[in-house]
């Protein structure tokens, strides 16, 4: 027993998005279903449906910064009401039982489910947020402020969750020195986020043209970083450094930056392989490091977060039928700085 | 003002070692004099010796790891008594001012000074400890436990601060799962400390050929990791791996021995750059790092922890003119586990 839903996914790797249905199951007694509201755009949606990061079964609608309001609950949902703001990120299902579902951290359980492109236990296979409605486990349910606007609120599914766990799990604080480094959708939030964490924030950023907007996300600092020897004026500087881009990208340069004991935190994923010399590492105490999403607890911390320090992410909103172009620009980093799709033009 | 003491060193970049002199500063109040008993010799010693690691000022005799007894002590000499058994590791100067020095790592001060090849700020150029006797301040002088055999403590001044340092700093301790990669001179130190921290230690070693060993010095396990797919027994297991070896290694298969959360640990100096896939950290939260050896406290602190748990390097003890030899056979991994040579034989 299923409700057909409309939607908007890949037919197959490659092609681009088209109106399709996806079917969301029955409510079970732990379930919440939710008519989605805002669903943003993430690199992940692009480097799924063509097919970059492997094969899956088609048609699949992507979409993991999911924001709307619920519209039932199973009999056993304790936390949600008709009408709440909740979203839904990357996340839709893990095992509840390992070390790590334990402590939160559910990014790291091997049985989790991711929210589109995944085969459930019972093998229903998840579609994502380009739609009009979602059926999720209340477990992975969050609650989204109010006083956020919810196109805003959207991408701390995804993007905010992403930056803030690695600036939280490496104690980035107040006085830490930190370097953003790409000013993208992941940058954007990592900036606003660290900066009311009470750190000093630098944006390293391949042109100057974003310099305005990374003082206003609240950075004190910005090194365009096309121009040559421009990391070594912050040599040596960084307690932490949040390495946002994708591109490939000189790694010992940016491990230059970082003092005794810094740390440089990946959350992009690049094709092309981390690569430094090992000196940069040993003089200094250095860390290079990877960061995942971040468990469910603490994406409720995040939006919690930014209502109380009023951050949002700044959002192009789009009608369903400008996806194709949304991901064209992105690709050529032309948004500013997250596209968010308006849900009821599915 | 000086003195005249026979040493061994090189007498340019490349040649073998012959015995030369070197001078020794007349004591100032802050002094240590020491009677060299023995003194370890350690792969830094021949990368600086070949001129690997850039030019120095010749004649040069090197060595860091020494154990020796105090012959004369300054003025203002408070912790020291003539006739005590005492240590001098990597450095023997730095600034004292720095937030490094006032933490007690002093390696990190940008103007600590090494035991040999550098210039003090006062001109004088360090010669190392392959000599009779050497003049030390004393905050860069440590006690030497009475129950500690002095030719199987002089590779702790370095082998042993250096591989202690990182276990000590990312805590290593009772449960940890501890991989050690090569079995050298640092490598049976660490698995020794390792153990006595408490971990659960296997040793990642290329032939078969030394798990005898590495079992008698408190590892668990042991992995040949010549055979093809020998670190697939081990995926995920460590939430620590120390590496000691300076030949080239597939670094990613290493950090997918790692749990979530695990940290690899470079304390060896490949020439060649560490490079890995990304998501080997990001999926996993990873880490990779350096560390050099330690601070003086802590240097301290290994020769206290070595004589509670009764480690000591397993040394062959040798003349000083067999050091061109014994340089030969540490090249090729020919020496259970390292060299000490007999002072009074310089």
């Amino acid at each position: 027993m299923s409700t057909t839903v409309r939607a908007w996914g890949a037919p197959a790797a490659g092609k681009p998005l088209e109106p399709i249905t996806v079917q969301r199951r029955d409510l079970r007694a732990d379930d919440v279903q939710i008519d989605i509201a805002y669903c943003g755009i993430c690199h992940s949606d692009v480097s799924t449906v063509t097919g970059e990061w492997g094969d899956r079964t088609w048609p699949l609608a992507p979409g993991h910064e999911i924001v709307g309001t619920v519209s039932a609950v199973g009999a056993e949902v304790t936390q949600f009401r008709i009408g709440d703001l909740v979203g839904v990120g990357c996340m839709v299902d893990s095992c509840g039982e390992c070390e790590y579902c334990l402590a939160g951290e559910e990014q790291f359980c091997a049985r989790r489910v991711l929210t589109y492109g995944q085969t459930m236990p019972d093998g229903e296979y998840t579609q994502g947020g380009y739609a009009q409605q979602i059926v999720v486990r209340e477990a992975f349910t969050v609650h989204v402020p109010e006083t956020l606007p919810p196109e805003n609120a959207a991408p701390i599914l995804c993007a905010g969750i992403t930056t803030y766990s690695p600036l939280r799990h490496w104690g980035v604080g107040e006085g830490s020195r930190v370097a953003v480094v790409g000013l993208g959708g992941l940058g954007h939030m990592g900036v606003q986020i660290a900066a009311a964490l009470g750190a000093e924030v630098t944006v390293l950023s391949h042109s100057p043209s974003k310099k305005a907007d990374a003082l206003r996300f609240g950075a004190t600092d910005y090194v365009a970083t096309a121009e040559a020897g421009a990391l070594d004026a912050v040599r040596g500087r960084f307690d932490f450094v949040l390495n946002t881009v994708a591109a490939p990208l000189d790694f010992g340069a940016y491990m230059a930056t970082l003092r005794v004991d810094g740390v440089m935190c990946n959350v992009a994923l690049p094709q092309e392989p981390f690569q430094a010399p090992v000196r940069l590492f040993t003089n200094h105490r250095r860390s290079f490091v990877g960061s995942l999403i971040g468990g469910i607890a603490e994406t409720q911390e995040v939006l919690d977060f930014c209502a109380e320090n009023q951050i949002g992410a700044q959002v192009e909103v789009i009608d369903a039928d400008g996806i194709n172009e949304a991901y064209d620009r992105m690709m050529k980093s032309d948004v500013k700085y997250r596209f968010a799709i308006d849900a009821s033009t599915f």
